[in-house]
């Protein structure tokens, strides 16, 4: 078997990557070949943002995120299972270390025990868990209010 | 009383900055002018970032993060109660919005209910308490393992 290939994401890649999000606003199921992010994280309706959102905020002169990707070799079937998850936390860790970072995070959902369990064997700690914090957010109706706009 | 004013930090501040991050490792209690988040945060232990290390982060060609200082007016006596944490989080929306960010957030201990309160009172959502959301880590140790290094 073809072995996964994890780079950097290019911004002709974003309609992909917006796919990964989105998709399932069409009701798949986890598991299915493309975009099982949002349906798995439960939060279908939080998805609101564009390609081309996508393509300023990561491809202009001071991109706000960076990405990686995974290309599956053709007729590679089910993306599960070919731990893509941990060769794309391996791959954040270099590039964290790369540019001076002491320490990365990531965000998950308390039922996604799958996910949970992979970060933790990989090394991570739950900070909620073990010192209780808690991530709160002010959305967009709160920002403009709070900035009198 | 002259009121305090908020402003985008400068190089120049990154030693006060760490100061209010590192002098209560002396042992200040909350409320003491100065240096009051590490302690108040319980995490004394964690903080190992340098000065330089602020610099180099902060104000190079691509920085890693920006910050708002609050500077008061001399002999203004005690930092708490003034308004200080409403005003910044403000100014945080503001440059939020202007940036094109569709929400902010902010991370806080469980046990800090005045700063949760705060939070809340201005609109914010606990994500951990609404939706379960947990924060992970991978400290430097995970990382360099993770990397190979």
């Amino acid at each position: 078997m073809a072995s996964v290939r994890i780079r950097e994401a290019e911004e002709g890649d974003c309609g992909q990557i917006l796919g990964l999000i989105r998709v399932t606003a069409a009701g798949r199921e986890p598991g299915a070949p493309e975009g099982e992010l949002a349906e798995y994280e439960k939060l279908l309706d939080q998805v609101q943002i564009s390609e081309e959102a996508l393509r300023a905020d990561g491809f202009g002169e001071n991109p706000l995120y960076r990405c990686l990707v995974a290309d599956l070799p053709p007729a590679s079937g089910d993306a599960q299972g070919q731990g893509i998850g941990s060769k794309i936390i391996r791959r954040v860790a270099q590039v964290a270390l790369d540019q001076g970072c002491s320490q990365f995070r990531l965000a998950v959902l308390d039922w996604n025990q799958k996910a949970m369990a992979l970060y933790k064997a990989l090394g991570a700690q739950d900070l909620t868990e073990a010192e209780g914090w808690h991530a709160f957010t002010f959305d967009g109706e709160a920002m403009r209010k709070l900035a009198g706009k």
